[in-house]
């Protein structure tokens, strides 16, 4: 007997950025299995089973949720923003992949999310107005020159950059390898957005520049957007308020 | 007397994916501001102004929307996905910068949505669920040579690309080139994704390689996700069911 499994994207955390369509998953599902702070964010319902795990269990928590499914059940797997952006989805897949030949019989589902890169763009205007890059800083998972390497082509190719995962207590140093490395590229009065804890009661927005942008600033739950050479800032009154690209290249210098 | 200006992105067209935020601020409104056919998907209010347009006038949509806001209506502008993703708050916060200077001091928020690209992706299962780039291939309102140097950089970055825009009527020419850039960096077996008109009625999602990717099949309601060297296909019955890829970088070749 086999189940379905549906990975669902919660939002950055507030409900009134979750999808009618991720609230009905998460109510018709038997069993949640999640990383329990979000696990904690979805409305309980009578009968349903509930699984919470660590943090850094993403391959355990897709191996039990698999087995789940393929027992018989309705199982959604909850993730925060969007389960396709450096989260829950790929774990799922990678763990089908590698399981049980009976899992890729599994009806699985992905229910997109705002994703937090989107919430915290939204904060400060529209600094992904044009071409961007999504890079997750973290060398846990894959080597450090890798990351380099990305980050030189983003800047090479002046590209809007999004920052994921941008220093943690084992990695503090990296951030600033980043910005220095950027600032081969690009002015010094680049745009830069420390958007910390969106949607969460800790948010904090910061609009800087690559002069003075402090990586101390960063934890694991900030998020570093960094202007293209056509990104702007409107400020009022001296103080920088909304940030964006234009979709005009010809904004560059009006 | 001065109103308040929202950007309220639309999600990719379903009532299902449109979030609670939006819905509030788009029933909040007094005028409602957008390109007709996504006005068309906003349930109607009494006493509610609706100014609709055409595609190709962003600019002159957003300053009818800054005017309204500075004589005092609280406007909402309706933006497909979201609205920071080559959509319509770039303009707005041009049309601000270029504009009256009393606009400056109009109360703008941009409410976030799903954005197209996350639903094509969640289709298909994970294929953005490492490092990616979003370029449009639109040269309207960029040099064709600056497309081209983005699409060598994010090809020589090894990221998984997504391409807003990938041809029209007009246009017909350039995703073609475009795939022949990145066949000279990627296997012919890399996984390419053509996903036409997502979460609308004539929604075609295609699992495709390099080598068998025919451009003549995109138009300007197609998103086309293209793998890195690491994204990998899950094949049942020899026919691709989920493309994602991994968060590990050692899964290159297992």
């Amino acid at each position: 007997m086999t189940g379905c499994l549906t990975i669902v994207g919660l939002g950055p955390g507030t409900a009134e950025l979750i999808t009618p369509l991720a609230s009905d998953m998460l109510a018709a599902a038997t069993d949640l299995v999640g990383y329990a702070p979000y696990l904690a964010r979805v409305p309980g319902r009578v009968g349903q089973r509930r699984y919470g795990s660590d943090n850094r269990e993403e391959l355990a928590r897709a191996r039990q949720a698999l087995e789940l499914a393929a027992s018989g059940r309705s199982v959604a797997v909850v993730s925060s923003g969007d389960p396709g952006v450096f989260a829950m989805a790929s774990a799922v897949f990678e763990a089908m992949e590698r399981g049980e030949p009976a899992w890729r019989e599994i009806d699985v589902t992905v229910v997109p999310g705002v994703s937090a890169m989107l919430v915290a763009a939204a904060r400060v205007g529209a600094p992904l107005g044009h071409d961007f890059c999504v890079i997750s800083l973290s060398d846990n998972l894959k080597p450090w020159d890798l990351v380099l390497k990305r980050l030189e082509a983003a800047a090479a190719g002046d590209f809007v950059m999004v920052l994921y995962n941008p220093a943690s207590k084992a990695r503090p140093w990296q951030l600033g390898n980043a910005f220095r490395l950027i600032a081969r590229h690009r002015a010094q009065s680049t745009p830069v957005i420390f958007a910390h804890a969106v949607c969460q009661g800790d948010e904090r927005i910061e609009i800087t520049t690559l002069r003075d942008a402090d990586p101390a600033k960063a934890d694991m739950r900030t998020l570093i957007i960094i202007g293209s050479s056509a990104t702007r800032l409107i400020a009022e009154g001296g103080k920088p308020v909304f940030v964006y690209t234009p979709r005009y290249a010809d904004l560059v210098e009006p």
